[in-house]
């Protein structure tokens, strides 16, 4: 049986930013981190699409994403870690009635200090968008409109998810923090608080909290102190087994790599006029369709959150070729002709692990369990301020430092007193 | 294909309550109201406690009970229905720390127009209760606390959740609402706004909405203005495929009979001190254990919502003796020694579908349904008011009226922009 003070159950972005948020506020406790996998970061965070934006019109997503952006640059910048990092830049392509509709909470988000610019459609098309799709018979039959203009965000880009495991696992080791991989966890283990020593306990009517995990291969492993579940998509496989509350659902999310292996595409690909970085931005379609430029391989990630997914929890998400013909090259190639005929060289699906309530993500103590999870496939640019969030908690603090002396109470991620307003930016 | 304007799925009591007031204010929509069962209130109505409470610390749960209490009583004594309904209260057996812990706010709902009153251990013990448990060694290794005082409420008692069921689906009938039995949706159907005409409709970036069910022997039943859920437990089965948000999760709940056979059993059931009816108040004993009385049938309904049993969907949830023999009697002796030995005649086990953020009931409107789910085991004395939040949100209201001319706003039963007071009073 092992035992540490704080058990950190999952070694993904979440799992890692909590152990080492903890462990530099707490450098006597012995926490260890347990992982299903061979080593960290290799459940979602290395299915993320890997990209980042400041521009959030909730209070709370803007103070998590935007603080949590700001430490990542300054790890990159200032401790001179390379996390992959560049600011290339969101772009989203806007039809006029999204425009109308969210022009002046576009403007609220840009006062608050993340500079944002309108690109006209002139620029559009040079950029390589093909903005006029109603003309097209079928693109109108499909419902899909033209372009209207273009918003840029420049507090926004991509990054290396492996990066970003690497530098918060190695500041953890350095720190003391352990590990343990190739340990799945089968249940939270449950322990009365005065053990009666008769076989069936606990009984119903017994107090009890749980007090460590149980192992697939049976081994006990105990917290003195808490533990936390950083454990995304899996989390309500741990608790509703207990009873205890979860809201947290699954849906698939594919990422398909398209190599710019012609021309058009790499002209669209290196197009070096929204940003210093020389590449395309992060480009976000009218349907919430995106892609991705990668710049070192040459390709681009084309996704699709799409809101008709049902939600279900999958141990191991495969992508279809299928949701890629029919789901996205139908619309893909309307708006970008230059992806006609492209099929993917390769695809990945992993797990959002959403909360339904409100999409923002949850850090809350249940039975002596922290959990933090449902951060709805923007885990990655808000891990380091949830990281503070979890270590709050842990201490019994109302409020959470973040990066850059901001303050989060954290009363507004819980589960049943929440403050969070959800975002209403959906571009 | 079956059509109407307005399809509930689901003729449990928040089906029928729907229904009902649904077509008092709508008397030309035509309504239809299906369910698997071959008639009314099957469904985890039918495995209810039957029993009613006034007192509650959130302000939510007081008004819903409140004014869905005076109408059943209105029904009763002035419509000259009979619900079975009797005000043999509720008793509370508090611990000394509860009743320190809890003092403040029982003060408060009493003051909202509640009454209760105290009871101190004599009378608890000519009543019949052991409140002196803790020179008990067994008792004292198993964590029971000495009862410290009785919380009386009369605004409470008992009803025959058939009665209700009966009543309202009389008077759905009398104003003309459908009724289709047999009949179990396999899944909610998803139309396209625009149809193409082509095969895999509706693709994920084509508008669409809910537009019917579709059953389980394949047939479409559309609605031309609004689908609502009233399916309990069922909710996320119906929701989550297609990726539209339910936070309900199930948890198995017994009841066991013990007949009133033994003349100390009989005295228990037929004790007078607390009411008029003639009969024992439902009785909670500090583990949260509860029973209920029933004269007629000269037996005690034995119960227990322990926070430990997990979240877990079933078709057909069976109930289990062994929960009764290890979960229920060891506790339920020590207070009542009169069950010594007993062991239950008859039993049954239905789901609570809960509300995991707040245990409070959740109306809200998503892709043209209304989903009226998450009464936790409170459903029956709720079930007037959640009927007309329902309807106000089907008349896109801001506000309900309840019975009683008091108002509720509809978004404070919503799922994201939520005002719900989590209940306090847990004793």
């Amino acid at each position: 049986m092992g035992t540490c003070d704080v058990l950190i159950v999952g070694s993904g972005i979440i799992g890692l930013t909590s152990a080492y948020h903890i462990k530099r506020l707490n450098p006597d406790l012995d926490i260890l981190v347990i992982d299903q996998f061979s080593m960290a970061g290799q459940g979602d965070t290395a299915k993320s699409a890997g990209a980042f934006r400041a521009f959030f019109s909730s209070r709370t997503n803007f103070l998590l994403a935007n603080t949590s952006i700001d430490f990542y640059r300054h790890v990159q910048e200032e401790l001179k870690f390379d996390l992959g990092m560049r600011f290339n830049g969101y772009l989203f392509l806007l039809a006029k009635g999204k425009y109308v509709e969210l022009k002046g909470l576009i403007d609220e988000v840009g006062k608050k200090g993340v500079p944002y610019s309108f690109v006209d459609t002139n620029e559009l098309k040079e950029y390589g968008v093909n903005t006029e799709v109603s003309h097209d018979e079928e693109a109108a039959l499909m419902g899909l409109e033209d372009v209207y203009v273009g918003l840029l965000i420049k507090k926004a880009g991509i990054l290396k998810p492996e990066r970003l495991v690497e530098f918060y696992e190695g500041e953890c080791k350095r720190l003391g923090v352990r590990f343990l991989f190739n340990t799945k966890v089968k249940a939270l283990l449950r322990e009365p608080l005065k053990p009666l020593g008769i076989p069936g306990e606990p009984f119903p009517w017994q107090d009890s909290e749980i007090t460590g995990v149980i192992t697939q291969d049976g081994k006990m492993i105990k917290a003195r102190k808490k533990v936390i579940l950083a454990t995304g998509s899996w989390t309500p496989q741990l608790l509703e087994p207990l009873g205890l509350p979860s809201v947290i659902r699954s849906k698939k999310r594919q990422i398909f790599v398209i190599k710019a292996e012609t021309p058009e595409l790499r002209r669209l690909l290196f197009y070096k006029g929204f940003s210093n970085e020389g590449f395309a931005p992060f480009t976000i379609l009218p349907k919430h369709m995106f892609f991705r430029p990668s710049p070192e391989e040459e390709s681009f990630w084309i996704g699709y959150a799409d809101p008709y997914t049902g939600f279900k929890f999958e141990e191991n998400p495969l992508p279809e070729e299928r949701f890629y013909i029919e789901g996205i090259y139908p619309v893909l190639v309307k708006y970008f002709p230059q992806f006609t005929d492209m099929r993917p060289s390769t695809s990945w699906a992993g797990l959002y692990d959403v909360n339904p309530v409100d999409e923002g993500p949850l850090v809350y103590e249940v039975s002596n369990v922290i959990v933090a999870a449902g951060t709805s496939g923007s885990g990655i640019m808000k891990a380091d301020a949830i990281g503070r969030v979890v270590a709050a908690v842990l201490k019994g603090k109302d409020e959470a430092e973040l990066f850059g002396s901001k303050v989060i109470k954290v009363k507004d991620l819980s589960l049943s007193d929440r403050s969070f307003e959800p975002e209403r930016l959906v571009l």
